[in-house]
């Protein structure tokens, strides 16, 4: 019988098959809506037939990327999305055996990344206020750690991050010869980036993706920033062509195009006022940390909102974890996307009944 | 100091960063053309930010290429390209410390994936007349293996591979707890397949991709088929989105429309048609087995006459290999084509001297 790598064979991954195309998805903090519709028009109309037959070239958009963050090309590795760059980081720097520091909740895939190369998943557990304790965590990062994983801020839940404590995570974990990944999938919503932090410190990885507020997600497009030793070795574990023609022009023009930026941010902005101040006027429960994305308390079961909103043709998040399992999350959109979702949630969520 | 994982920090990657855009490409096998016009339009004209901005949804085409295959969905597992596959394979299977048998010369993925994942990479030597001793190969597969790869047909010399012959290396290798992987990027231009040798043994893994006669090289997708045990390890390995939704729905267009796929082969096969005439007129050794590409031996030196026909702006593949260093290959398209490339050649390649 052949060999079965035993991290893989005992994983468990979830899989979700059910189509989404027909919902509001107010569920994955996608942008629900996508781009500006003449922006999408103007660069698929320089898309040929010739630029998909032939394999991708990334430098144009590795260098577009090294101008805006100001690192130079070589500490820019491009990524078939953030779960890529998790992957290739835990590959090349997960040491077997040894600790992934986190806190939780937070993105599930750390978790799968984790066991899938060997390690131990330690995550530091929010308190039923959503506060952390970060002596706790600072004080776990020992020399049997080998990643600790930040999310910029954290999903769902986690206020973001203040520079001192990133600073004592960080000098903690070189220490202790450990390396810190800084996720800042969210960033663009919450504009404190710490990027900086890789020129100041050997052991630090900053995650972006186009996935969330640059709305293409369905393209697969990312970057780790890093400094040129470690970019160098996640280069080399990369596949040779990782991203795909067309998200790396979408990418180049986003890049060129502060405006659109601009206007997704206002869009997302203005959608997310909309529904706090419905929260507000109406008394709920509901906890904002910067991301596109709010939690809200609900009268009625979050499983119950959930199959009732589907029926209504919105998708939202509900949660496991005990300290969510009375929230609901909903991703943040434009205004139009979150008057429909709050006329239906109105309508679900209410204490009175028929009989 | 933080762990760096031994085999990618050792690892030799190269890089082309030189843009291919301007060229006629004719060194990487990939359509120098792509898609017909009208169907590529009729493609895109159904791609919408929407599509853009959310995950992507991998059933539909994962059934369509089921039916094509006459397999079940669970024996597909669908990958960001056959690059991807590879390295899927060599993670899930690889054992590290065994070893990998194939050929030599053939695609170079493949030994810088049997060395990021601690194996030893054992090709068997294609002779000076381009012929293989299969017994050799059959042989050299014995309890210290892990993997066999065998691409069909082989890239760039080798004759197809004979059915009896895949047979006794699939056999050979089960009894010796290996995995074979045929690699059937070349399939459309061959035309017979091996993929089912996956349900006749446990231990078959065919690769197929759509960069080559499909066109797509830019888009990065590719599929494994196998049985669904090894599809379902490969899916647990597997990131949660390979393959991005305009890869998908090219990919989907392109299942459901058989008459596109035979105008590609068309197109490439009457291009061939005229360069082998054309070489043969003029009395050129050359060689041709049954992908997209032929060998040419060139009258001067190929790495001049690489030089000179990419100062007139014409790309073609040279190589170090002791066998092929007298040799040229050039990737086969239209007539067009390939007759820009010939009026080129027979100018550049031409033993009289103007001193």
């Amino acid at each position: 019988m052949y060999f079965v790598n035993p991290n893989v064979k005992s994983l468990y991954r979830t899989s979700y098959q059910e189509s989404r195309k027909d919902y509001i998805r107010l569920d994955m903090n996608e942008n629900p809506e996508g781009l500006p519709l003449s922006f999408f028009n103007k660069v698929m109309s320089g898309i040929s037939p010739e630029l998909l037959s032939m394999y991708p070239e990334k430098m144009d958009l590795i260098n577009k990327i090294s101008e805006s963050v100001n690192f130079k090309s070589d500490n820019i590795v491009l990524t078939n999305g953030s779960d890529d760059a998790i992957r290739l980081v835990f590959e090349v720097f997960g040491e077997p055996g040894k600790k992934v520091i986190s806190v939780s909740p937070t993105f599930e895939m750390y978790s799968v990344y984790t066991k899938m190369y060997g390690l131990s998943y330690c995550p530091i557990e929010y308190d039923q206020d959503f506060k952390l304790d970060i002596k706790t965590l600072i004080d776990s990062i020992d020399e049997k750690t080998s990643i600790v994983i930040l999310l910029n801020p954290n999903s769902p839940i986690g206020e973001p991050w203040k520079e001192d404590d990133i600073r004592k995570i960080i000098k903690r974990a070189s220490e202790n010869g450990a390396l810190v990944v800084i996720d800042e999938a969210y960033h663009f919503f919450y504009d404190i980036t710490f990027v900086t932090m890789v020129s100041e410190y050997q052991n630090v990885i900053v995650f972006r993706t186009f996935s969330k507020l640059l709305s293409i997600a369905g393209l697969r497009i990312g970057y780790a920033v890093s400094n040129s030793e470690i970019a160098h070795v996640l280069s080399n574990a990369s596949s040779t062509y990782p991203v795909n023609a067309i998200a790396l022009r979408f990418a180049e023009e986003l890049m060129e195009h502060p405006n659109i930026i601009e206007e997704l941010k206002m869009t997302e902005q203005e959608g997310r006022r909309f529904l706090l101040s419905k929260l507000r006027e109406n008394q709920y429960d509901h906890y904002y940390n910067s991301g596109n994305y709010i939690l809200v308390k609900s009268k009625k079961d979050p499983k119950v909102i959930f199959e009732e909103l589907k029926k209504r043709g919105i998708l939202i998040k509900t949660y496991s974890h005990p300290i969510l399992s009375e929230w609901i999350r909903i991703t943040t959109g434009s205004i139009y996307t979150l008057d429909r979702f709050w006329n239906e949630f109105k309508n679900v969520d209410t204490t009175s009944t028929d009989c």
